[in-house]
């Protein structure tokens, strides 16, 4: 491909996100058009060549493929509502976090005025754009992603998820809840050991070689789950999970119970309902089930 | 050392677990008494050279070295507080698995009849005894542990975590703590996104090296804690790590609150204590503080 070939881009928003994203498609040769609402944040790209509009209606107008990069779904709509007419005809990526209703708000506000929409969901930080493990994930227009393949490819690997442009954003919490939940899962247990005067470092050392032989096992639980059978040989039943003893050991130790008592609540919902002999996985039935059973 | 160097070990209790540890000293060729409360499960074991005692008196006088593999803390005293003259002078080994305050109570029972006492965690499944991966972690008399380290290495990497006899329990406690939790935010992540059609197997695909890739950054956290410094570069903010869109979410896909509704308790009491602007690695506070603040 030579440079004339390259599609043009347009990177609305400058922040830690919109900048690593803006260098990476500037770095790769695409002619690339940036926009900040605070001024003065573009200087590193213009000097790297990227052109810095004057606003917000040049930024969009400058190329077919405009890219959103901006806090929240609120500050997209402020942003993109007074230039609907200037983006119709062209293409929205959307990597703003967004729930997956505002996603699809979106998607409809874009449908509503000509906008061929693409919700984005970056798997990375800002340094990590562009480098290995940096994923990210899309949904909503099928077209959109096929046509900008070259540019999303840029900024890391590129999964595309369904035309339901929610789906992204909801793939992207669901991973972050995991993420999240681990790393309150470490806090508690450091705290626990504290009491015994052992450092979180020190606890680490042990928690993360052992966390992460671990997690692998979350694959015997997909089974079971796509299977709809928590009775699996494999499987350790809910009765031998009982987190009693943890709860109790935390609150001895004074230390608070809130994660330790959401899991054990998980379990105890399902071994009141008379599953205690099944195995663990079915705390997938509490969680689902919107905490009804 | 020979056959006959080998110190005789009793093992009390042949459960799934208790038949795995006895299996191991009578494969290492130490002279190996066994019980079991229901008679019957010591076939294989008798075939591999062990010896079944008639009765729990007559394991315990067999051997300077009992293990008691039972179900919880108070089956231990079941069988052990009728033959307490009998254990006095040897070396009371307890794998059950106990609270930390269990543990110390059993340590005290034990220095209260002349026994030597050395609590165990053990961080494997029966397969994984004498396999690589298998840990078992060790507190209460330091000799115990020096004077048997031959035959606790015959079960996994043995870690000797000091003479409170409780530590050992917290600290296979804290570990499971961060396990379960694992397992809870991954079920969590399943139930988001199967209700846009995705498999818990295809989400295990993504989510197993994301998670995987992302525990190591708990150590980051560690440091933190360790130096009471939550200010740091390296720290996302816990403003940023706000949850609400993901238990917004969560609740609009239906799904159970639980577990990542008590981590963005952990992140929002430090929030509103004002402390939002420094790093995640502050829900430690909340954690540690028993949920007082
Ligand atoms: N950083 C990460 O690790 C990461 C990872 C994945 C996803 N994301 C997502 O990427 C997006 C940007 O994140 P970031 O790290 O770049 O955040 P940031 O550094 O705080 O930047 C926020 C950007 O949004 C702009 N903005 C905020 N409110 C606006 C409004 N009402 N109108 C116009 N512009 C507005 C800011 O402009 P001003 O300069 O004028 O304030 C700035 O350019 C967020 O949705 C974030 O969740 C970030
Ligand atoms: N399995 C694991 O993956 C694992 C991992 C780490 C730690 N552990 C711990 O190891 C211990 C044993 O586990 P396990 O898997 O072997 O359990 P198990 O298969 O259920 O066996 C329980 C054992 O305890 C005995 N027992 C129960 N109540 C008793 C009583 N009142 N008096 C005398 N004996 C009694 C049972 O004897 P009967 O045959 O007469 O019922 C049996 O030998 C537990 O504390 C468990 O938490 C297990």
């Amino acid at each position: 491909m030579t440079t004339t070939a390259r599609t043009p881009v347009t990177v609305l928003g400058l922040g830690a996100m919109g900048h690593a994203l803006a260098a990476a498609v500037t770095g790769a040769a695409h002619p690339t058009t940036v926009w900040n609402r605070t001024p003065g944040r573009a200087g590193a790209l213009v000097d790297a060549g990227a052109t810095e509009a004057r606003d917000v209606r040049a930024a969009v107008t400058a190329a077919p493929l405009v890219v959103a990069c901006l806090l929240d779904h609120a500050s997209v709509h402020e942003v993109l509502d007074p230039v609907a007419d200037a983006l119709a005809g062209r293409t929205l990526v959307n990597v703003t976090t967004t729930t997956p209703e505002q996603s699809r708000e979106l998607a409809a506000w874009a449908a509503g005025h000509g906008v061929t929409y693409l919700d984005g969901g970056i798997m990375a930080t800002p340094p990590m754009i562009g480098q290995p493990g940096s994923s990210v994930l899309y949904s909503g227009s099928a077209e959109a992603f096929e046509a900008h393949r070259a540019v999303l490819d840029i900024w890391g690997e590129s999964t595309y998820l369904g035309d339901d442009a929610g789906v992204a954003a909801l793939y992207d919490l669901a991973l972050l809840a995991g993420m999240y939940t681990v790393f309150a899962g470490f806090h508690h247990g450091a705290a626990m050991v504290a009491t015994a005067g052992i450092s979180a470092t020190e606890f680490a050392d042990r928690a993360v070689p052992f966390l992460s032989a671990m997690i692998g096992h979350v694959r015997t639980d997909a089974a079971a789950i796509d299977a709809g059978d928590y009775g699996g040989p494999e499987q350790q039943s809910l009765e031998f999970s009982d987190l009693g003893d943890m709860v109790q050991a935390s609150v001895d130790a004074g230390v608070a119970t809130d994660v330790v008592g959401a899991v054990q609540a998980l379990i105890r919902r399902q071994i009141d309902a008379g599953h205690g002999t099944d195995g663990f996985a079915r705390i997938y039935e509490s969680v689902r089930a919107g905490g009804t059973r």
